[in-house]
């Protein structure tokens, strides 16, 4: 059945009736939720814990190639990418509100499937999606806003303006797949199964880095960022909001080993430049990277350090400190590239 | 200058200038905020009164018409629609956070006439602009979050489905003139200059119903909806949450009089299914009615009851009680019409 048949009002009544489906497990946010999706806002009771809020806009063609984009990872991918901005603030996610615009002639169950895969990954960390818009396009748009909070009332939160100089960077798991991802899909090239695997699910089945950004705080993190743009462009956002400068060693930066193995010498730019990776980029003192590698699961590596001049650049030098210099700095939108 | 040519850093933080230019008054928002446009997420200090949050998603060429929509008058309207879904909870905006997507082509300024827009009706109602996203793409998207928040720490909120049988149903203001005003700008129709600038105004220039909202909760009203999609497929709305049916008295209905004067017989429709109005329909007690008229600075009238039959289903009358048809009945997306 098309979207045109079932008309909005009963489009927003099956996907309301999905997202209730899920609402068997008693979490904190559902507990406080007072209205959910169907009247003109979302109601819950506050608290004095510090709030989180973050938007996102994916457009069709733009963030996402529809004919490499099966629907269900879709929405996976919208919601990840959402979520991973509340994990850069070392935060807990709790409510999402979905704007969803489709063709008329989009097959329902194309909508449903989306809709299933930002359940699946938003059930993961307890989100109860409670509200949203439904509207006609000649394209597909998606935009995800999260609510969320402080884990626990006194903590702070994670900035990309805390970061002091002489401090160690460190990236979280392992960069370069995701872009690879795209580039593999895009270009149709063939890879052996595991590396096909491994750079599919980086593109299409992100994991927010949740619980690894609320561990950073807990170990005393100030500083971090998602890496959403690209490594050298994410760090860049980091300095300036800082006012310090970075200087990264490239030997040092964790290539996902599928991408070096295939890519040669775009392994580096992938992994620098490619974004959507979605892992965690922060700043801490070595002491206290140590101290977190112990407690968190995934990788972390430092990839360099902090300085005090070369405000607002990042520098990227090899295994001697030579300074190094890439093509392309990561993804801005808008500007001709 | 062109977008493109500013990036969308530049754009970024041309937009969070003119919105920090705005920060000279200590609203309770304000005072509250820790971290508004910049970093992953926009932070707050949480307060246990309850918490409203509402999203909206404006498309070029369906929800509005490039053609006629000044940049500015663009940005207002945009910002009224999603404030109209926090007065009708009877709720107190705070906060919003503006997805945007434009051609890279885009002149720079039109960027800032629409965020002044956006502006002058926030700061109307201290909402702090505290985040958002900014994208590439081939026509104009809108997607607005309102965070807000109830009157008062125990006060109800306004809903859908908290009418019940045998009340009055009421609206706000005057309708059908933000219809009017759609119809004249895409048809050329000419009017005198006074009905001219009725239209234009109520389609570029609506003005949610905030202050009039919280009114009515403290006037102990229940149940009440928006009127965005048109006064009768909104009382739907009402009648499905709330299980109950509507009687409207057509010669009730308060038409804006310079609409009645141009448009003879299709006056009463653009009044009953034009929609964009965003006065607010409500059902209370005859008595409560008659304080709140009292108490309110705008015009309200009963248009009609609700009842305990034909649930979920809006009946027309006319001045002999005879059930009147409409041809079309207000706005749903995706249907083809």
């Amino acid at each position: 059945m098309k979207v045109s048949e079932l008309g909005e009002f009963g489009l927003i009544d099956l996907l309301a009736k999905m997202v209730h489906r899920t609402r068997d497990k008693p979490t904190a946010a559902r507990q406080q939720l007072i209205i959910g999706i169907g009247d003109d806002a979302a109601v819950w009771h506050g608290d004095t814990s510090t709030q989180l809020a973050t938007t996102d806009l994916l457009i069709q063609g733009v963030h996402f190639p529809s004919d490499i984009t099966p629907w269900k990872d879709l929405g996976w991918r919208a919601m990840a990418a959402n979520l991973s901005d509340i994990a850069a603030m070392g935060g807990v996610p709790k409510y999402a509100l979905i704007s969803l615009a489709l063709p008329a002639n989009t097959e329902v169950e194309n909508v449903t499937d989306f809709y299933q895969g930002m359940i699946e990954l938003a059930q993961q960390f307890d989100v109860a999606i409670v509200g949203g818009d439904t509207s006609n396009a000649s394209l597909v748009i998606i935009n995800i806003t999260i609510l969320g909070s402080a884990k626990e009332q006194d903590k702070p939160v994670l900035t990309r303006s805390a970061a002091r100089a002489d401090e160690k960077i460190a990236v979280t798991g392992y960069l370069g797949a995701a872009a690879a991802g795209v580039r593999m899909l895009k270009q149709h090239l063939q890879f052996d199964p595991e590396a096909t695997a491994c750079f599919e699910k980086a593109f299409l089945h992100p994991y927010p880095r949740i619980v690894e950004g609320q561990l950073l705080v807990d170990h005393g993190v100030k500083a971090a960022i998602d890496i959403s743009d690209g490594l050298i462009l994410d760090l860049k956002h980091i300095c300036e909001a800082s006012q310090v400068g970075a200087r990264i060693e490239i030997d040092r930066v964790p290539i996902q080993s599928e991408v070096t193995a295939n890519f040669g010498d775009s392994a580096l730019e992938l992994a620098l430049a490619g974004g959507e990776d979605y892992e965690l980029l922060f700043t801490a003192s070595e002491e206290s990277i140590d101290r977190i590698s112990k407690a968190i699961l995934c990788p972390v590596t430092v990839i360099g350090n902090t300085v005090a001049d070369n405000i607002g650049q990042v520098i990227l030098v090899d295994r001697e400190g030579k300074p190094v210099n890439l093509p392309q700095a990561g993804w801005e939108h808008f500007t001709a590239r």
